[in-house]
């Protein structure tokens, strides 16, 4: 028996999205995004919700791209810090000393210390109510080599991202593999 | 310096959502997506993104509903299950032994067994590309006494709720709390 818990946002996990930009003098902007997740495998699509209040969202409107970076623990306080503050108070990347990076693909930044990137050109643009939801085609996604296995293959446990609890707005880190995706499900058949 | 990786759906965490929908014969059926998120505060919105050859996908364009459930490791065969077979082939409620409740609030049902499940009316239906965005009001979130605290709240540790890794695809656990959000960042400042 399930007891019920009103109509809110509570959803297990939630990402840490590092949302990247320029605004309209070319300043670099990043803002800290829970509500978000992949959206469409082809095209490959990244889904990012904003409130037209943030400054990040004109940034987008105009800019028509943005990047999405995974918050990791190393760098947990300067993810908290964007997603606390606003643009228009500062300096983002030079309050919390990350550094920018010019997308070589999109017209948007990202900080070098998050170790994986997806770089996004705006697809669709959705208004929902108190937040807008962009969706951007993901051009490429970039990783450091630290966190690159020998398989080749990004590595969950070497990215440590964060997962924002959206309960008690906690941060939290990824636990150890429990199960094979598309495999442990068949020894119900 | 980042090494590209290609356009590719990467992104860390992604949840395990269970979605729950009513067929036109009344047949409940339950699908595993990882594509999905919060969209919205106000009003609460979930969007799941489906490709249209999947069994749920004309259940949601007919009913206009749909639940998520909250995949946990307790019962990660039953959920991966739903992510490998078809609604098409047979009652996957059956097959698993998940027992089917009706939600009281809109027209789908949900598996009792997953600790945290949300009651979602259909608001937009976004075509992307592979995947069709369906964004569902949340009307509420209901949770088993067992995974909520002593504060009132859901308890992540107590949900157990499974990480989906893009890369390796692997389910992984949530880890402990490692700061608090719009708290740890202010050190910074």
């Amino acid at each position: 028996m399930k007891k019920s818990l009103g109509a809110k946002t509570l959803l297990f996990p939630t990402p840490v999205l590092m949302v990247g930009t320029y605004d309209q003098n070319g300043k670099p902007n990043l803002m800290n995004a829970a509500w978000g997740g992949i959206c469409c495998s082809q095209p490959p699509c990244v889904a990012v919700s904003l409130r037209k209040a943030t400054y990040s969202y004109n940034c987008i409107v105009e800019r028509k791209a943005f990047t999405v970076g995974i918050a990791c623990e190393r760098k947990m306080a300067e993810a908290d810090y964007c997603g606390i503050y606003s643009g228009r108070e500062g300096d983002k990347f030079a309050a919390t000393r990350l550094t920018p990076v010019r997308s070589s693909l999109v017209d948007a930044p990202y900080a070098e210390e998050f170790p994986v990137v997806l770089e996004c050109r705006l697809l669709h643009t959705l208004e929902i109510g108190l937040h807008t939801q962009f969706v951007g085609e993901i051009l490429d996604v970039k990783g450091d080599e630290s966190v690159i296995g020998e398989d080749g293959l990004l590595n969950i446990l070497k990215i440590q991202p964060l997962i924002f609890d959206t309960s008690r707005k906690g941060y939290h880190s990824v636990g150890p593999c429990v199960g094979q995706a598309f495999s442990i499900g068949k020894e119900l058949k």
